[in-house]
């Protein structure tokens, strides 16, 4: 059925949306594809549906092929399994919760392990019946703090999110694979490029995580990569340790005074004034910054601690984050340094001639941690824990130890490749897909237990996969615009072709709609801009805005039998017959 | 892609669920279409997902067919709207309300009207852009007090919800019509039997209302049909007024004794007993009730109101409460009897001897109202307003008065439909569908005018159309069964075949899975039961119970070419080649 556009629900926009800053919320909003109820929260008009439709059966026609099969929860769940794994409290405001009229707790889920897991278990009792891989196509609720960038970053939002169940490992793996081959396809098939790369997985207690990221300069998330094909989020990539150094001939450590030199700058400056520089001058680098940290841990108590790191680098909040979860970590406070009179801020190291009061036998009683660049025998100018003075050529392993290692120092480019693929490079993506063995964490917490082959009840192992299908909406929207409008991939668009009939000779009408009727009959879609006394400007304005990925005019050349065939994405303009236009288009 | 049992994620359970009392509701839990999740809320298995998609095309196809566009809106609403109409009040406790991290409100909403209306204000300003019909297929949320009958009555729900909208009566006849012919092809594509009544549209300040009920005897509602082809629910049921008799030649009226008479019964006896009846003995039909009721305007006001009707009928609630709507209908209580010293129980009438106690001029400052078949003429056997006495001969418009008519009293059987065909049958039967002429309620309160041929701002007038996508499956689950299992009809049977292989013969396993490949190459939906090791009765007792309708047995006659086709609905049997079956099926 040919769409009409003089019926068809649709106005465009002059303006842009009022506190829309990205293009693709812009656009679709301009274009007529959604409509703003709330804030981060969205009707959908005809034209979005359609394009949102089509992503869909891209996801379910690749879930299928891996041999995942749908199902549908509610979005409005009862509190208990979320209780049981303790998500219910974890996630905070982020979650909207609601009572019953007798009182109950309910929530609007934002994702759905539990519900996944206790259907499984209801349902299933013996390692013959798994595998499986369940997944629904459903509407997700967040109450994010600052709901913004239109669909990217919304408060409802529609997720495929897919939840595989195996009773060995190996069965995860291969579960995991599925997934992970079939979110390739689904890209591939939106033209949406991407990189894989590792995520962490340890907050969530599973085993391995990866992200498919769109690389893109205007991405929110940071990643590295490396040429030999290493990828990674900053959260997850691993600094390689580097060799150690022998002890031996190594100086022995000195006190030097350096007043007002509390920032590594001012502490650089006074060390090449100071000490000898005659083979080489003093960088960032040869410094160790101890920065205290206070982290909140779930049960609610507090801990400071110290961690070590080169002074060339800073701590990467989204790493320390990841580093210490499920504890909140936070810079310490004044009041902190107060109740710590050890900790000589601007000045704290390791050690000090008066004893070691950090490292394993802290006066303190605060854990020491370092970055695992500060390997045995590296030599450091740091804090000497008495105000004023700092230490030089304080050998590691040998004048001062560690409680640990712990990773939260920035990732630069050119940093070792963990996997020896060489040095990596900083770039930008936005998240469009995730993949993650969860393990046996939700398994455990809600009870999911199969017989084995020898009769013996053994804890499922879980995967959980997720792409975000109205944010891939807004992801190709921001990747395919120019300052007309949106640019569709033929893979989404919401039409085929928009045939528009320009002027106000009949002929070209009658033309324009037997045009629009054979496209129809070759099995496209086809939406007929049929407005009579819309200027032609105005019309070609309209075609740009929405974007479909071709247009046939049908104008002055009518009486000819002649059309044009515009593509948008090009720009480019062809006459030639109305049945050549056709041809060429049936064939795409 | 033929779809294997063996690792089609369906678990059939031999024991009713807990609580379910009808057939739907334990069949679709039991053959593994739902499961529950809180009371009135379920998650869709695939086999459920499967019925439900298949309703949601058809219903689709037709509102397409009927020019309608579908958008879709988010479950989860700002107040403002509600607000703005008074609904976020009036629902009560039907309405799911939350607050975000802010604490703005925030609802899940039961329908949406309001988001409709905003949306065509939003984007619409001429007569020229209308009219316009625009529907979604959405969940929605009703927080019932008692959740029951499985899908029948849930709390999340999904609907089909439509809304017309056009600057003219006559447009908003056509939009209606449009729909209400969309609505019988939805329903004879379905399957379902249903008719069409009439409903009262007064509560919603609307023009016209008509219910699809599927007539069955355990239907929830009850409607009235004469042979002449009349139909409406009893609260939209209209009750004719006999012509009015001439006073000439009446009796005059007079009080009596009617000592413990406060009910009509003994009334009724206890006049047979001291009045003549040597013309006629004297039935409730001759008498007049007086019942007092208690009304709850919405400004929080209460009103007393008798009301006179016939002795041989009651009070009908649902009538009451349509008849009095917006305001709340209770009985009056002991204390409304102690303030109004007037009204003696059990001896109230419109009229004493002591004065006009009631009507018009009431020294009670009560309304009268009265049952229409009250006409001018007629005489009654009614209370005195005196302790122990009754009047007789009290002739209504002679001898008193009411400040109105009023449809309470219960329709019966033989009643005369106010269309003139005949006389009305009570039948019970089943929402399955409303159309409902909104007029410009919505629009007055939203402000949505647009612009008319003259260029005056005129309000848009507005029609409502809802169909239950998940009521409907469960009526059709609940209309369809029989002691073994479901019994789907084919338009929406999850697969159009299952192929069930029997016996430990590898021949027949072959056969099997041929006979599904050809079958699905056919165009056809097939489950095939593969599962080794699984008796054949088991097999048969699944079958049956999932209620596909077609059956193909592949088992002993396999080494012959041999298989049987089962028809689900009947038990038939027959025996005959693969082949045969194959291409018996692919021609249906």
């Amino acid at each position: 059925m040919v769409t009409r556009l003089s019926s068809f629900f649709v106005r465009t926009l002059r303006e842009d949306p009022a506190g829309a800053e990205v293009a693709s919320h812009k656009l679709l909003i301009r274009a007529g594809y959604i409509r703003p109820q709330a804030a981060g929260i969205f009707a959908w008009l005809p034209l979005g549906l359609r394009v949102k439709a089509r992503i869909e059966t891209v996801v379910r026609e690749e879930m299928a092929a891996a041999g995942a099969q749908e199902v549908h929860f509610p979005a409005l769940m009862p509190r208990e399994a979320y209780e049981a794994t303790g998500r219910w409290e974890e996630y905070g405001d982020l979650l909207f919760r609601l009572n019953d009229r007798k009182g109950g707790d309910y929530l609007l889920a934002p994702t759905h392990e539990e519900a996944f897991t206790l259907l499984v278990k209801d349902l299933y009792s013996s390692y013959k019946d798994l595998p499986v891989t369940l997944y629904q196509i459903q509407d997700k609720y967040r109450d994010e703090a600052r709901p913004r960038a239109g669909l990217l970053r919304g408060r409802e939002f529609t997720m495929k999110d897919a939840y595989s169940f195996d009773y060995t490992d190996a069965g995860l793996d291969a579960s995991y694979q599925a997934q992970r081959d079939a979110y390739e396809r689904i890209f591939q098939r939106l033209g949406l490029e991407y990189a894989i790369v590792q995520a962490d997985a340890g907050a969530m207690g599973g085993s391995k995580s990866e992200e498919f990221l769109h690389p893109t300069p205007v991405g929110e998330d940071t990643f590295v990569r490396s040429d030999g094909g290493y990828a990674a989020n900053v959260e997850a990539f691993q600094t390689i340790a580097p060799a150690p150094i022998p002890f031996e001939g190594l100086p022995t450590p000195v006190i030097f005074d350096s007043p007002n030199t509390p920032t590594i700058d001012t502490l650089v400056a006074h060390t090449n004034a100071v000490l000898d520089t005659t083979e080489r001058a003093y960088t960032a680098a040869d410094t160790l910054k101890n920065v205290v940290l206070a982290l909140t841990h779930l049960d609610g108590t507090r801990e400071l601690v110290v961690v070590g790191i080169p002074g060339d680098r800073d701590v990467d909040d989204k790493r320390a984050e990841v580093a210490f979860a499920p504890a909140e970590v936070a810079p310490a406070t004044p009041e902190d340094f107060e109740k710590h009179p050890l900790l000589v801020k601007g000045y704290i190291g390791p050690w000090s001639e008066e004893g070691a009061i950090l490292g394993e036998e802290s006066a303190t009683g605060i854990r020491y941690l370092l970055d695992p660049r500060v390997v045995e025998g590296t030599a450091w100018i740091t804090g000497a824990n008495i105000d004023q003075k700092h230490v030089h050529s304080l050998v590691a392993g040998r004048d001062f130890d560690a409680d640990g290692f712990v990773e939260i120092a920035t990732v630069r480019g050119g940093d070792p490749a963990p996997d020896g693929s060489g040095p990596v490079h900083l770039a930008r993506g936005m998240e469009i897909g995730h993949v993650f063995q969860l393990g046996r964490k939700y398994a455990e917490a809600l009870g999911l237990k199969v017989l084995d082959e020898n009769g013996k009840l053994v804890t499922v192992t879980m995967g959980s996969y997720g792409i975000g299908v109205t944010r891939i909406l807004a992801i190709i929207a921001e990747l395919n615009n120019d300052e007309k409008g949106l640019i569709w991939p033929e893979s989404v668009a919401p039409f085929d072709v928009q045939v528009v009939a320009t002027g106000r000779d009949e002929a070209a009408f009658a033309l324009a709609a037997d045009v629009s009727a054979q496209l129809d009959a070759s099995g496209l879609d086809v939406l007929y801009d049929d407005r009579p006394k819309v200027s032609p400007g105005v019309k070609f304005g309209d075609a740009e805005l929405i974007g479909v990925p071709w247009i046939v005019i049908v104008g002055r050349g009518a009486a000819d039998g002649e059309v044009e065939l515009w593509e948008r994405r090009t720009g480019e303009r062809t006459t030639l017959s109305a049945g050549d236009a056709v041809a060429r288009l049936a064939r795409r």
